[in-house]
């Protein structure tokens, strides 16, 4: 099919959101831990955690506008500066999906979806027991996209929790180790299998295509 | 493995870089073609394809720090205004690896990494016949990330060609249809497999976990 952009705009809300949230691939599953000034925990799933840089050692995420609905996540990381960023693998895929409800405020979501609160040393925010990848991250920048309400919000890794077994000498994470899951649009997960590795490409060392 | 941010900061740097490249997961990949001023095609491999909003359709990526290499993608978009996104699927998952390969300026990845161009009407840039969707962007904005001197570069869809069997009447589009690749860090590529499609999550009606 071929749609043009005026064509995307005129289509009913859920179907372009679902064509605009399933055009670029597949994409990271990843909950977002923290907890409230009055202590309640948030747990909520993202699809949207990108790499910034490594040095210093920086990931975002796009949050949506605060003014259509309650934002726990947001609310919580500007309260408490800190939040954590727990990568969901196939074991916990249907509970990840299901943090996207809107419980009420003083109910959290390790209750309601029947996942585990981890608390590593003393960071503030609840870790997710059943990831393979912990990250805890301290709060850095808010970044308005003026363009749509929303904003890039980056953070700092302070550490992170790793699977053994899944990570190599040359610091890659296999992720079909972790069984980790990817995710097209809002509802569709996929499990992945490794196919090819390639090594850094340079021009001199081009292989048959 | 425990690893602290300080311990990160210390790591040799490519062992650094897929660390904290491999640490969120599974990512999208996607061919971005563009043109010069003087008319020489180009491709370049990105992993950090992001929705950014479905009404208006936007996307973003980000692009690294412009003085350390040339960065022909970047001069291109702002030499012309547009660009085109390709999503990457296991038939020319090699062939995209290694357009990052520095390629002199006056060759086009279309010819080095054997991949074809297709012209749509007339969209100024070059798409990737090979690809499944093909999607037609604007550039509307870019967003500099002054912590480590990146971008958020923001286009919106003019129009998209997707293959016909892969998108539902949902406007869902299924990317095991398309085979399409996921990618963990620079060099290590995922099949995927679709495992699981729950509904819209809410409170009232959460299933067994």
């Amino acid at each position: 099919m071929k749609i043009t952009q005026s064509q995307i705009l005129k289509l009913e809300r859920l179907k372009r959101s679902n064509l605009v949230n399933t055009i670029s691939g597949i994409k990271p599953v990843n909950l977002i831990g923290t907890v409230s000034g009055d202590g309640v925990t948030n747990l909520a799933v993202f699809n949207s955690v990108i790499h910034i840089g490594a040095n210093p050692p920086l990931l975002g995420f796009i949050i949506r506008p605060y003014k259509e609905v309650r934002r726990d996540t947001y609310e919580n990381i500007m309260e408490t500066g800190y939040y954590t960023i727990n990568n969901v693998n196939e074991k916990i895929v249907k509970q990840a999906h299901y943090t996207s409800a809107k419980f009420d405020k003083d109910v959290s979501e390790f209750t309601t979806c029947n996942l585990t609160e981890e608390y590593i040393q003393n960071f503030i925010p609840p870790f997710v027991k059943e990831s393979h990848i912990k990250i805890g991250m301290k709060f850095v920048k808010q970044i308005p996209i003026d363009l749509n309400e929303t904003s890039l919000i980056i953070g700092a890794i302070e550490f992170a929790e790793i699977a053994d077994q899944s990570v190599d000498e040359r610091g890659i994470i296999d992720h079909a180790i972790n069984k980790t899951v990817g995710v097209a649009g809002l509802n569709t997960y996929y499990s992945i299998e490794k196919i090819a590795e390639y090594p850094y490409a340079r021009k001199e060392e081009l292989p048959e295509f």
